[in-house]
């Protein structure tokens, strides 16, 4: 037991890699113990790795007890709360499962905006009420072809929403703060700008100090009233309590969100809120995913251990 | 008044035609009336036109009592309960919007889909009901582009699907009665072979004689307890106590119908039923479908009027 190294697990979440991690390494579960200075007693010398949700850094305090500590490993895509040029001053690198996730949150995107354009949720809670609705003239939602789409950051997974939605006809712009030269779709000047343009607005950016509550009041009322918001990436880049007034006064036509700023948000907050759909987070929440982040993860640890360059280096930006 | 020919409506829900009609014709609008027999006292020898919907057809002691009808026009795709050769017997066109709601109904198909497939509606109930679920890796639902899916009718509505569903990067085939030679999907041997092979069934095929109950237990069962079943198209295409059954006994992984036998469906069959969306028959409700239908039924009637030869005809089968 003792010449495997040590790894410890930090969210209960991550119970699922235990069984393939404790072929190679010692797991310390943080989930195991009432209290991290239990587990810091059994395990704090050894620990070599620490593997962590995005938006669940660990504190600096833990970090001071982790003398041996060479990497932060995170099996998704986001690696909020992380901060790459501390960690590298401390010696310890960071790793993400950038792309792992891609395709299926970009499938859930797609599904949560059709959901939302489109009624399924509110009239599929209608008919389970007993209320079948007719066709209503004055509700009829605009086709989704004749609806400009603006996406907020064209990465992977912001990537793979547009040549999903390419097939549905809508006409897509993006915003980033980075040209890419090759993207086949138009760049906004500006974020404002996409979101006057936009019908659908699709938040698919990276959580930093510089987007935390990128979408704000300005933003929600350029979309206006017509407006739908969608958000996959992570609660906190949009301003909760202007989505929620924009939503009840009619200036923001309706919102879907799948990540809240905190989760599980208190529901009490959303209550009555109209035009308005939350799921618990689950944008990745689908087999190739988790394969993938999982295949991704082992293999940054076999490097880091093995001395290799990683697979999937987070670096500090320049 | 007098001098513009006479057109029937038929359905409440076709009185959003109603002021465009009124531009050219005299309009007999049945539910402004008590009984047909009312309506007939009024105009009864001076209607040239039907207007309705498929599902919706005139009884034949109806017809029998209009004896300068020319036209039963429909404003989708759809015309079942209309037989365009029992109509040709007694000299009557048929025409339907063919093509006109194919792109949208293909976005709703493919957001039911996904929402069915990822849980949408499920998980936003659940937040909605202040449970807000974690990942559960039992529950956890297969990546979309993993999962074979299969149509049933590669008609304008089914290869609109096939389309978008391509961007998904999920193996497609259909079936459908007559070879598609230009089509770029795989046609499956017959219908049977199409649901063994597939783990997402949709359906858009015409409801004909022929096509009633075509989804009925051997298919369910050849689709599986991993499958799930998509209807767009028509409800009597499926056996509804059939997928009852099958969801309950967890033969069948789950369905999503926007179509019902009856509409609206009397809601205490589907109660407690699991792993079920249910929408109300809102798969063309988009603007781009109901202006395209609405011109293309004004352009037929202005035709059928005019002598010349109709826009969209449906013509007796060989």
């Amino acid at each position: 037991m003792q010449d495997k190294p040590c790894v410890l697990l930090l969210n209960k979440a991550l119970a699922v890699l235990r069984t393939d991690l404790e072929k190679s390494y010692r797991v310390a579960a943080a989930y195991d113990y009432a209290s991290l200075d239990l587990l810091l007693d059994d395990f704090g010398n050894d620990i070599r790795v620490l593997i962590t949700f995005g938006g669940y850094p660990p504190a600096p305090a833990l970090l001071d007890r982790l003398p041996d500590i060479g990497l932060i490993a995170v099996p998704g895509a986001g690696f909020d709360g992380m901060d790459p040029a501390d960690l590298q001053a401390r010696g310890i690198a960071l790793t993400s499962g950038a792309g792992s996730n891609a395709e299926d949150v970009a499938d859930f995107a797609v599904g949560l905006m059709i959901a939302a354009a489109r009624g399924i949720c509110e009239s599929e809670r209608m008919v389970r009420g007993g209320l079948w609705t007719e066709l209503v003239p004055s509700s009829m939602p605009r086709s989704i072809r004749d609806r400009p789409v603006g996406i907020v950051g064209l990465g992977a997974i912001g990537a793979a929403i547009a040549k999903r939605l390419q097939a549905f006809g809508c006409p897509i712009s993006w915003w980033g703060p980075r040209e890419k030269p090759d993207a086949p779709f138009r760049r906004a000047p500006d974020l404002l700008s996409l979101a006057s343009e936009s019908e659908i607005l699709i938040v698919a950016a990276p959580l930093t100090a510089a987007t935390r509550k990128l979408i704000g009041t300005e933003l929600i009322d350029a979309l206006g009233p017509d407006g739908l918001l969608i958000n996959i990436a992570r609660g906190d880049l949009v301003d909760e309590d202007a989505v929620i007034a924009a939503l009840r006064a009619g200036r923001l036509g309706g919102a879907a969100l799948d990540v809240q700023a905190e989760e599980p948000t208190p529901i009490g907050k959303w209550a009555d809120v109209p035009n308005l759909i939350l799921t618990p987070h689950i944008g990745a929440n689908a087999t190739a995913s988790v394969r993938t982040a999982t295949e991704m993860l082992m293999e940054n640890l076999r490097r880091f251990f093995a001395g290799e360059p990683l697979l999937s280096p987070v670096r500090p930006s320049a």
